[in-house]
């Protein structure tokens, strides 16, 4: 069975484990976000698809939650101390990804093929495409003003509430090469349990990634990021109730209107499941704590699909 | 009394170590070789220049002889796992300085202003100018080809003999802004104990900085960077014997034809002072063991000027 997740970050990287822990990882295709990509220190930083790296790779700082476990900082220790740009954490083992795929990038390699080439040094053995080469970024629309992604996640710790997303450049974006050949060939389109606003949107946001799964024949099955109503991390949960106007799995659901056939929700939401319309509800535990939880959750996604 | 010393990397700033011991530190102005910089990992290394920050910050590693103390190399075995550059060797702490520079260069930042903020933040009392902030580099011509100075030096082990050298850009290259006001205004000029050939002549390779020290109204006095006739370290005697035809103190001298009034010999050579026309020689222990012995060898330099 042919997989393709679309996937943020973190808790994406976690359902992503989930998915190749449940079916061979050759089948599966994973599709980033790079609308939260950011350039720090003069490099190209990719935090999505580096956490699905990191997570594949079994790099990953579990308890921290984000970044590469055993992770030292002493290259921003010394930009700190010559005043630098030290806003957003970059460690040392970090560090040596971001360099390589910059000087790749400055080179004219297009980010797929960098990506492509690192995942295959760590031994990556699923495909990870960004959702495209161009470049494309999600700006934060708030009462403050407009920010760049990461200004308002990170050095503004997204304490300002959401109006409006911006992705920059999606108009003229093309799918990198492969996503639409991967979206065709699929038996199963999966929207990971991501903030649907900021890091799944983005991906949809390139016209002909929307389309494609607009025009699937195949299930498209997202996960819910909120249990009972909250995020597990982040603003997933203040975002749904301001701009969805609820945090019910039919709030959910309406993020993604017209691209998926079931959305997997937590047993904590199973009471409720009013207002999902055509939308299947899947109950599951959507809690991924460890790697059989991930692996459990990705089968009750998987299970949308006839054996 | 007001000093100016033109230096190359290690050696010289172990010299500049020992001149600011000897007057106050910001009497001195160091002009710093910039022929021997290069962009690695797509970052810009000055390495002269950093090797006489670290030393005058006391940050250097005294007995690796370059870099930092304490330095650790998580950026670099990150690098090497995923096949990158990794023939120069940048370690973490090294490398935050090279990520705030480059970062401030394509910003449009003049070398010279970037170096004076990270020398700053350092706590450095001693004015660092890079001889221009134009690129200039320093090309090594061999039997075996061409090359840029660095890959000759670093990948070929300098074991190639050289024929040539040459300066990129140094036709055109100015000098940055304060290194010809402060030949103007010294009391004294001096050439560190640097490779003749590849450390101090891609300073005097700018035409007006030449020209300043070749029409200099006050003493200029170099400092061998030979011992009995051999290199400390480093392939300076090797370039003398091929180039200059020798490695007695007269054939120092020629390589500053024009430019010194004295040169500072190591008791070892001074047997061996023939040659030496107007150049008067200065006998010292010129070895710069530790702190004591570069403030002595920077004296004996100091002495050519009277009190």
């Amino acid at each position: 069975m042919r997989v393709v997740v679309l996937s943020g970050g973190v808790g994406g990287a976690r359902f992503v484990q989930g998915v190749v822990g449940a079916v061979p990882a050759d089948d599966v295709t994973v599709v980033g976000n790079v609308g939260d990509d950011v350039e720090v220190l003069g490099l190209h930083v990719s935090p999505d698809l580096d956490s699905i790296l990191y997570a594949l790779a079994g790099l990953n700082d579990e308890e921290r939650g984000w970044g590469r476990a055993g992770e030292t900082w002493r290259v921003l220790e010394t930009v700190a101390a010559l005043n630098g740009e030290t806003w957003f954490r970059l460690g040392d083992l970090d560090l040596g990804v971001h360099l390589v795929r910059t000087q790749a990038l400055r080179a004219g390699e297009p980010l797929s093929r960098v990506i492509a080439r690192i995942a295959d040094e760590l031994g990556v053995g699923t495909r990870l495409l960004p959702a495209t080469d161009d470049r494309l970024r999600t700006w934060i629309g708030t009462g403050a003003g407009e920010f760049p992604f990461q200004e308002w996640f990170v050095s503004r710790g997204h304490r300002d509430e959401v109006d409006a997303l911006r992705f920059e450049g999606a108009e003229t974006a093309a799918p990198a090469p492969g996503v639409l050949e991967a979206l065709a060939q699929a038996d199963l389109l999966l929207l990971a349990p991501s903030n649907p606003y900021v890091s799944i949107a983005p991906i949809l946001a390139v016209g002909e990634i929307r389309a494609a799964v607009a025009a699937r024949t195949v299930p498209c099955v997202a996960v819910s990021p909120l249990i009972a109503g909250r995020a597990v991390k982040g603003p997933a949960d203040r975002m749904l109730a301001r701009l969805a106007g609820g945090t019910s799995p039919a709030h959910v659901a309406r993020c993604y209107e017209g691209l998926i056939d079931a959305l997997v929700v937590d047993e904590a939401d199973a009471g409720d499941l009013d207002g999902l319309g055509d939308v299947r509800p899947i109950v599951a535990r959507t809690l991924m704590v460890d790697g059989d939880a991930r692996r459990r959750l990705a089968e009750a996604a998987l299970g949308a699909v006839p054996a």
